[in-house]
């Protein structure tokens, strides 16, 4: 099976299969991709076989490096990472793992534009989908809440953050199983006319908009209730603005604690969300354990067929355009 | 004596005066500004007045809810809260108070925008000021953090923000005491070439930058940094950003406490940096508590002298450009 989700291999079933299923996932890990690379990848590689017995990974690096890793690893983990020798880019030659079937899916914390040009490229779009979505988890108060784009779009159209609506709409609908999703758009009041340009421009086409999943545009949110959960499951701004508001309060929750007692921190790793394939993208600044959950996160997105079934519901609910 | 900051009235020894020296502070208070007003507002004049025996406060607004607030006063503290009633926008009449030397500061809870214009067609900016910021303090790990502009200028130009850093500078300088302030740029990755269009075209303009108070450029810093305070003391950005992540760390830290123990939470009110006088405004969905901390941040502000202290500091260090 490969890891792949074009348009002819889309399975509508792939939302009901149970979190946590048993089976193998073969993940590409872009072994110079980070800040402090490669010594945190393969710190995050070895965590994240600890942690699950049927994860096998392929850490895509230069020669150098990639056998500096398998020399120093403990013979009980070897038959579950291997390493391939990157002949260009190493996030280019481990997303082309993933196209070509021999990884189910791919994490890079290397640069954000490099991993989405080359996914786009190589992993194919969605349909309608000119820029793919760097989509985040974050706690609130209230329950999980996706925030994007977080760093893919930094300069964006209308029209791009009326497909992101559509992608995080799906998105909450497949992964954290929300009926119905309310879709807010990030902005500095509720008030209509308050806003920079482009989010002055945006509510008209968020009102009109298609959303899948039963989703619907709930209007202006503002950064509380990124927070608080209580205005929207899903928010849309520009990758600028998300990417920053992401990293300031996951610092803030690392630091004072999650925005409600026992609420559990998601991976500090975001989800490409338009592209054929599952890529999980980290933080540059990412430490092993954040590699090793973003690691985690892309084996469960993969065993549930997360990202097939996202396509799928954003298909379907397509058909009525068409 | 007067409010009102205009140059020839600037006072070099402004920063001298100690933090809380006994001297009345009157306080022109804008009755219809916020979501909840009059209600929250009179709330938060009770309260600041309770806090501060030297307080006087002038409520302005329309007669009928001018008039309902001095009925319903306690005896005790009718003679500081006066009420004044707005014949134009209540916000226009607020500022018009300080303009006219009946007030020494103003604070708002009303919209930004409006009371910006106001500020700068009745009290005058400074020079090279085209476009005021709004400038907020944030706890950090490390100390108190200005963050400029949270909502002035949401489609700032590389000038804007090049005037903002020298303002956000003098801030630290003057109300933090911070000796040669750390000026970062907000985006998001610290390799040059990361960021939208206008992050990647300031960096050599901050670079040439004369800052005042021996402060320096340091270089480009993310939403992580505006929560450790670690990289910088000032933290530029647009007024869009600024205000979104603003408002989501404020929530968190409510939530789930301060990013370091023992820190104290400062008022959740900006000042206005470029006009002449000290103009302080709450978020719309301030409440009582928040209203009577912005007024009681105008009141030292007003009595430390600071807005004529920053104003002097940027006009010195001016001079070798002139």
């Amino acid at each position: 099976m490969t890891g792949r989700v074009v348009p002819e291999q889309w399975r509508s079933s792939g939302v009901t299969v149970p979190r946590g299923e048993p089976g193998t996932a073969r993940i590409a890990v872009d072994l110079l991709g980070g800040d402090e690379a490669p010594d945190v990848v393969v710190d995050g590689a070895l965590r994240a076989c600890q942690a699950d017995p049927s994860l096998h990974l392929t850490l895509v690096g230069p020669a150098a490096a990639a056998d500096a890793v398998l020399a120093a690893l403990d013979p009980a983990d070897r038959h579950r990472i291997s390493t391939s020798v990157a002949h260009a880019g190493t996030v280019g030659d481990a997303v082309r793992a993933v196209a070509e079937g021999r990884a189910d899916a791919l994490v890079s914390a290397g640069d954000t534009a490099a991993t989405v040009l080359s996914a786009a490229r190589e992993l194919g779009r969605w349909p309608h989908v000119r820029r793919p979505a760097l989509a985040a988890v974050l706690p609130t108060a209230a329950g999980r809440l996706v925030l994007l784009d977080v760093g893919s779009t930094v300069d964006p159209d209308v029209e791009t953050l009326a497909v992101h609506a559509r992608l995080g709409a799906a998105y909450a609908s497949v992964v954290h199983r929300v009926a119905e999703p309310r879709v807010g758009l990030l902005t500095i009041g509720t008030e209509p006319g308050k806003g920079d340009r482009l989010r002055r421009a945006l509510p008209p086409r968020l009102a009109e908009l298609s959303l899948p999943a039963g989703a619907r545009y709930t209007g202006l949110v503002e950064g509380g209730d990124v927070v608080t959960g209580t205005a929207a499951d899903v928010v849309v701004t520009d990758g600028f603005t998300g990417n920053v508001l992401l990293k300031g309060l996951e610092t803030g929750y690392a630091l004072a604690g999650p925005p409600a007692p026992d609420t559990e921190l998601p991976p500090r790793a975001a989800l490409l969300l338009g592209v054929g394939g599952t890529v999980v993208v980290c933080h540059g600044a990412a430490t092993g354990p954040d590699l090793a959950a973003g690691i985690g996160f892309a084996a469960d997105l993969h065993r549930r067929g997360s990202v097939a079934a996202i396509a799928d519901l954003l298909r379907y609910s397509e058909v009525s355009h068409d």
